[in-house]
């Protein structure tokens, strides 16, 4: 029997147990981290899954995985067998999970609805989501009659994981404020003052990049995320950092070093789960009568705890400031980040010009050694942490799955037709790169060459924009797919995330896609820009830089901004279908390459820079 | 004084009396129209300023008046001397009424802060949102120390208002099934089977336009919209419509006919003022255990009745589902309107003649005489049932002025240099049309070529779009602002509005602006696209045109949407500076011309046929 199959049955037998009707097992860590570490793939290690965003429901007799346009088609290759069934997301007919229990599973259902949550993994808006269904579909918190309950079923996977990961621990480095721009006392002052305003005197934190910003500590508890699982609590006059206790003896000199620091600034450090503790009895701080969190990062289990033992002090919800500032790149992060993008240009463009070597050669490379191969120029650079995600090296059909996955081993050989995607980034200590690009292997076909040209054009016309104050990305979207859109064509991502400085890859909590999202972009935010195409057992095509936001003057009519590209690399030109762009993007486009063999040509070798003068030529 | 400034000084006496801090009062009636009969112009009677929006707030020391872009020009006009200081909306950095009266008026206030409204014409949500920004504030409703309280203070400017208007009463019609292609019958069983979907037993529908269209009856309550002062409530057995009890004897005998008609058909009329009774006894229907009603269009008034008399009936908020299925026109319906806007065209056409023609001859024409002109060509169409909204007849800087209203008496001159700006509409029968048309009057200034050429850009770049099911119209906005952008220019008006079939010109739910609206585009809406640029003091530019989103096909990608223009009228081509212009937006024009050339000229008399065809020719 399917492994995974088995292990759906197992679950199904506690189910039958416990009384559940459902269980809702989501892909992501206490703090809702985008990339749980190791111990809380449990959607994988349930189903087989590996796609970075999936959540499952069982009931009694289904089984299903929710996950968007990115992993259809990943889905569909590994879920037959497992008993579970694909539930598509980010189109327009999509049933979310909270409407298709209370809507769909349940809807006919007598009596009560009993649904089991591991409140460790879930978030407390995540559960109100599936409250307020159940409530909209007129059933009774807790009534027996017609009504539902949630069960907290905290860690319960353990009993059937026997060799379920421990929470991970990495070396912990604090940066310099030579390197961030600005101190960690100063963040929490700004922390306090925030308290103030909004009428609070705590504030726990519990998205792991914000903790990593507020402390200006990185460490690496999460692949190619220099996050540390951890939570910080904040009042007017204490900082507990509520982290891994043994780090301190298990890790290196500098761990200790890095937290005799944070104790010398008056900040405590505790024991990774003495956060309960520390929830239970806020009341018994001094001056706590409101405590500010963010309920979309605050886990249901630590939520329960906040509900069961607050008594003076009221819990206040409401967005995370720290998202927002941390996105607002200070002057310091800003030049590291160019600097961290023109030393990731040159990496790149060592990679090409190895890669195109080959080819003249006819040695063959498959796609794991070029990203091997990739990764070795970049962790030349002095400051290379590592690289910021798993590196999408994908040749044909390969590259039609926008988070292919490169096998370690009988990789696919890059043939000597057709498209080579690569999509990869760094982690260097003064900033993150992230960039995209699609070069042809050989001769290309017409439909490779018209997509090409098209996700280029969509790339070019987001970068032109000038917007005025106030605008957000769901207003923006539309210009990074109207040249696709305009040939019937699309892409099911979204088209630009925000990247944060040293750290996470993506980040909040602006976004370049459709959904409704009110954060405005503003000067210092660092953001991609990733135009694509994918066309199944064909081809892929994406065409990926970061740009800064910057302001471009006030008039009668507004106060405008721009995008400043800051990824420096050419991009293939020899199968662009010149006819299909329009005078602007062209000249767009020479301007770029001009720039980026300006500015990388006398950091690269003397062949190197005359190869790419050709590669940079302008169209 | 001032007779506003006097006004709001007997106001304020009476809050003194009677003890309140705060009075907000809307520019609406008890039915949330955009267009308010008479009776309700309250605003404009304690103010003076007359736009179609602007909400009012007084409190002792500060009076506010809270009004969008369009109309900041006219109310710095007519507020000096009034007491009223004018507070900007659709800016970036607004402050709307409720966070304006609990963050800024009362933040600092010890004790309870009371807020009268007049909750007639103030909805449950409106109430709401002032309820929710005190609560957000850290005040507790009802709470003498730290509190709020809502006051209702319904119809109390009686008193001070001698000669308020009473409610209006017009003669009604009904439709035929013919016109509108679905029977009163058909759309209440579709009601009733909406109520069975929601677990409801009734509705009540509160939106004038809604029960015109459900009803397919028409009436002339409010100026210009083809609506009936009414509420209409649906159960499963029932169907009572409350109108003004004396529209029987006072109205014509069709009038009575169309009473008749319903009767037969097992609608009960009833006194408009008797819904509050029936609300108040909804318990006692048989099998009425849960309401469903709009809270966008509910009166607080209402409200409060049903919340103090209903027992065993609970109230269910949500959006109401005739709104969005009358913005969805059947094949009837559509045909109506492609029809309405080729007659309308003739008119239009017949019109710029005339003018071209007084020009030539060396007449003196004013802005009045201008929209007395085009109404006498509307009215020759049969089936004329007036203009669909006061025609904005601008030249030079009146255009400048989104919402200009023209003056009868010393109208402006149509100078021989320069832009006149022509938007208006009629209501016919079989639909409702709504256009805008700028044209040189002489010899024009670069700044008003290039204004004109962007303008039009940004119309065709809307009109061009192909987009995928799910989209909606804030993430379309853009394209028809993008061409102004890229110039740092840009217009303080949404893009574009659904239209009624002779119904409402301004009807939801979509809507082409930025703010987020999660109604889709979809088939068989009926929906205007008017960008335009406004500089005061000097023109303004509008461009705008009627189209259908129609079906283009459906793919691997998506289902794919189009707009098919319908509304039929050159745009004039002799100012257009055609090297701004992309060839794809020059062909569009040249297919648009020939269309209107090819429909229009048949019907037209052979010399304006002639003229047509010089207007019409391709650039």
């Amino acid at each position: 029997m399917n492994v995974y199959y088995q292990r759906l049955e197992n679950i199904r037998a506690i189910m039958r147990e416990k009384g559940w009707d459902a269980l809702v097992i989501t892909a992501s860590d206490p703090h809702n981290s985008e990339y749980p570490g190791i111990r809380w793939k449990q959607v994988q290690w349930i189903t087989g899954f590996a796609g970075e965003c999936g959540d499952i429901v069982i009931t009694l007799d289904h089984a299903g995985l929710w996950t968007d346009t990115r992993y259809f088609i990943q889905a569909n290759k590994v879920l037959p067998g497992t008993g579970f069934e694909l539930h598509k997301t980010r189109v327009p007919e999509q049933v979310l999970i909270p409407e298709w229990l209370a809507s769909h599973a349940f809807a006919e259902k007598e009596g009560q609805v009993v649904v089991a949550v591991d409140g460790i993994t879930q978030t407390i808006s995540s559960v109100n989501s599936i409250k307020d269904a159940f409530r909209s579909a007129g059933r009774v918190e807790n009534d027996r009659e017609n009504g539902f309950m949630v069960v907290n079923a905290p860690d319960f996977l353990d009993g059937l994981w026997g060799d379920r990961p421990a929470v991970p621990q990495s070396p912990i480095i604090t940066l310099s404020d030579e390197l961030t721009g600005e101190s960690r006392q100063d963040k929490i002052l700004w922390l306090r003052n925030y308290l103030i305003d909004n009428r609070c005197e705590a504030m726990l934190l519990t998205a792991l990049d914000e903790i990593a910003w507020v402390l200006n500590a990185r460490g690496s508890d999460v692949e190619y995320n220099p996050v540390i699982i951890s939570y910080l609590l904040v009042t007017m006059d204490e900082v507990c950092w509520f982290v891994r206790k043994n780090s301190v003896k298990a890790l290196d000199g500098e761990t200790s070093a890095s937290f005799e620091e944070m104790r010398r600034e008056g900040i405590k450090i505790l024991p990774y789960e003495d956060v309960e503790i520390a929830l239970a009895n806020l009341k018994d701080e001094g001056g706590v009568r409101a405590l500010y969190v963010d309920p979309s990062t605050l886990n249901y289990n630590l939520y329960r705890i906040l509900e069961t033992n607050l008594d003076s002090v009221s819990v206040r919800f409401g967005n995370s400031p720290v998202a927002l500032r941390k996105s607002i790149k200070n002057e310091v992060e800003l030049n590291g980040m160019k600097e961290a993008h023109i030393e990731d240009g040159i990496a790149m463009e060592r990679f090409y010009y190895w890669l195109e070597k080959q080819f003249e050669f006819g040695q063959t490379v498959d796609e794991w050694q070029a990203a091997c191969k990739l990764q070795s120029y970049r962790a030349q650079i002095p400051g290379y942490m590592g690289d910021s995600f798993e590196t999408i090296s994908a040749y044909g059909e390969g590259a039609a799955l926008p988070h292919y996955v490169t096998p370690r081993e009988n990789a696919p050989v890059l043939e000597r037709h057709g498209l080579y995607l690569n999509d990869s980034g760094g982690q260097y200590l003064f900033g993150t790169t992230d960039i995209t690009r699609t070069i042809p292997c050989g001769p290309c076909t017409e439909l490779e060459k018209e997509d090409y040209t098209l996700v280029l054009k969509c790339h070019i016309d987001l970068a032109m924009a000038i917007f005025p104050k106030g605008t957000c990305g769901c207003h923006l979207d539309i210009l990074v797919r109207n040249a696709l859109w305009q040939n019937k064509r699309n892409f099911g991502h979204g088209s630009g995330h925000g990247i944060g400085f040293f750290l996470n890859v993506h980040e909040g909590p602006q976004e370049f896609r459709q959904n409704f999202n009110s954060y405005p972009y503003v000067p210092g935010i660092v953001n991609t820009n990733e135009p694509g195409m994918y066309r199944e057992g064909k081809h892929g095509v994406r065409h990926e830089n970061v740009f800064i936001v910057e302001d471009a003057g006030t008039n009668e009519f507004a106060t405008w901004y721009k995008f400043n590209t800051i990824t420096l690399c050419h991009i293939d030109t020899s199968i662009i279908k010149k006819e299909l762009m329009t005078p602007e993007e062209i000249k767009w486009l020479n301007d770029y390459h001009q720039r980026v063999y300006d500015t990388l040509s006398p950091r690269l070798s003397p062949e190197i820079a005359e190869w790419l003068k050709g590669k940079c030529a302008a169209i």
